[in-house]
C-alpha cells in the first residue's frame, strides 16, 4: 500500500503538504479570526490501513495504558504502529484524542477504554458497514475471552514489555459485558485483588494489549479477505430482543449486551 | 471552508512551514525511515481551542445524527466546527472516526454515542486534567438534564434544523445513565415512541446536539478561565465507593455512575 518514492515524487509531496504548513502556522494565530488558510483536507475516509503485527500492537497497547490510560492504549496500539509504518495522514492524528476512554470515559465505568479506542482505530481505516462487522467480533470476543491474555501473560514472564512491572501471570476470567465496571469488578473478584491494586493495573495493561492486537488481526484478516465473525452474541439478547428489539411487539430497547447480567428476574415476578 | 489562497500567501505560509521543519519537527524525518510519504506531524497535542457558537454546534450536531449517528455527531458538531472556523490542523482528522459510537458502540447501547464523539473532542483540545473535569460535569448533566432540550424542541418547532422530519416538541426525560440503553430505553417507556419509531430517532438527534452545545458552552467556558462544575454525582456514587471505591475497605469497584440503578437490592438480602 505505501511505496518507496523518488525524490522528484517526493519533492511533488512536499509541495502538496506546504499548505498544511501554512495552516500549522496559522492554527496557532487563532486571536487572528481568519479561517483563511488553511491545509488540504485529510485523505477521503476511510483511511487506507497497512496490514501490522498483532505482537506488536499488544506490546503497544498495554505500554500505552501506562502512558495515558487504555482508551489511549487500544487506539494508540493500532495507529501508532500505523503511523510509524505509513506515516501521513495517521500522523496527523493525535493518539491522545482517545485518553478519555480511561476507566470507562474518565472513570465512570462506562465502555471498556480499550474496546473504546481500538474501534476508534477500526473506524479510521474502516467504511461503516465493515466497522460493524469488526467492532461486533471485537466485543463478542472481549466478553468472552479469558483475559489478559495467555500471550500477555507469558511477554510479561519473560520480561518483554517496555513498561515492566514485574508482576508474574495474572488470574484471567470472562468479563461478560463490554463495560468496564463490569469488566473491572469481576475480574477483582476473581482474582481478589484490590482495583487499586499494582495488579489491576496490569491487568488492565494486558487486556488493553489485548484488544489492540485482536483488532489488528480483525483488520488484517479483513484486509486479506479472510475475516469471519467467530464469537456468536450471547443467547439472551436474540430471546430478549425477539419481543423487545426493533420491529418486534415491545420494540422499546436497543442493546446487544447480555440482557440477564442486570436483568435476572424478569418476567419472574 | 478550504479557501483558496494567493501564490504569495502559499509562498509565505511555505517558507513559515519549512522554517518550522528544519527547526527539528519530526515531519519529514519520517523520510530516512522505511515507508517514505510522510507529511507533517500533527502540532503537539492538546490542540488550540478556538470558542465556539453552541447554536452552531447544536445544529451541526443533530444534522450530523442524520449522516453518520450519534457518535459521529456528537464529534463533529464541536471539530467540524473547529474546522470551519480554524481550518488545520482539525482538517487533518476526518470526522467518520468517530462514527462507531453509534447506539452505544455500533448499536451495543453502552455508553451514549453523543458523549464518546463529545468527548473525543474535548480531549482532543484539553490535557487529561481539564478534559476529565469537563466530561464529568458533560456527564452528569447528561444524566440529570431533561433531554431534548427545550432549544433544540423549539428550534425543530420553527423548522431551523437543515435535516426536518416535521417533527414537533418531544417528550422530554432524564435519563440517569450515560449508558444509551438505558437513556434509549427509559426515553421509549416515557414518551411511549417505539425504539424504531422516527421520533425517537429524532430524539436521538436533537440529544446529539444538546451534548454537542453543553461540551461547547464548557469548552467555552473553560476558555474564559470561567468555568465551574454544577452538576453533582448521584449520592449513591459516593455512599457506595466509601466501602467499595479504591482506597477504602472493599476496594473493588470502579465506577461513577448511579449504583442503584441497577443495584436496587444490595444489601437487603
Amino acid at each position: 500500500m505505501i511505496e518507496r518514492i523518488s525524490r522528484k515524487q517526493f519533492l511533488s509531496g512536499a509541495a502538496r503538504y506546504l499548505t498544511t504548513a501554512a495552516a500549522g502556522s496559522a492554527a496557532w494565530s487563532l486571536l487572528s479570526k481568519e479561517p483563511a488558510i488553511s491545509g488540504p483536507v485529510a485523505p477521503s475516509w476511510p483511511w487506507p490501513y497497512a496490514r501490522l503485527d498483532m505482537e506488536e500492537a499488544r506490546r503497544l497497547g498495554h505500554d500505552g495504558y501506562y502512558e495515558y490510560g487504555c482508551g489511549y492504549a487500544g487506539f494508540a496500539g493500532i495507529v501508532k504502529a500505523l503511523q510509524d509504518k505509513a506515516g501521513a495522514p495517521f500522523t496527523g492524528v493525535p493518539l491522545q484524542m482517545m485518553s478519555f476512554g480511561s476507566g470507562g470515559l474518565k472513570g465512570w465505568g462506562t465502555i471498556c477504554g480499550a474496546l473504546n479506542g481500538a474501534s476508534a482505530a477500526i473506524s479510521l481505516v474502516s467504511d461503516t458497514k465493515t466497522a460493524g462487522l469488526l467492532i461486533d467480533e471485537l466485543t463478542n470476543w472481549y466478553t468472552q475471552a479469558l483475559l489478559p491474555g495467555d500471550i500477555g501473560n507469558r511477554i510479561a514472564e519473560n520480561r518483554g514489555y517496555a513498561v515492566d512491572k514485574g508482576i508474574k501471570a495474572l488470574p484471567r476470567n470472562r468479563s461478560g459485558s463490554p463495560l468496564c465496571h463490569i469488566s473491572v469488578t469481576k475480574w477483582c473478584a476473581a482474582s481478589r485483588y484490590a482495583v487499586d491494586s499494582p495488579e489491576r493495573l496490569e491487568r488492565c495493561a494486558r487486556v488493553s494489549g489485548d484488544v489492540a492486537a485482536q483488532a489488528v488481526k480483525l483488520l488484517n484478516d479483513q484486509s486479506l479477505g479472510t475475516f469471519r465473525a467467530e464469537h456468536t452474541p450471547p443467547k439472551s439478547v436474540a430471546e430478549c430482543m425477539s419481543c423487545h428489539g426493533a420491529g418486534h411487539a415491545e420494540k422499546n430497547v436497543s442493546t446487544k449486551m447480555e440482557c440477564v447480567k442486570c436483568h435476572h428476574d424478569v418476567h419472574k415476578k
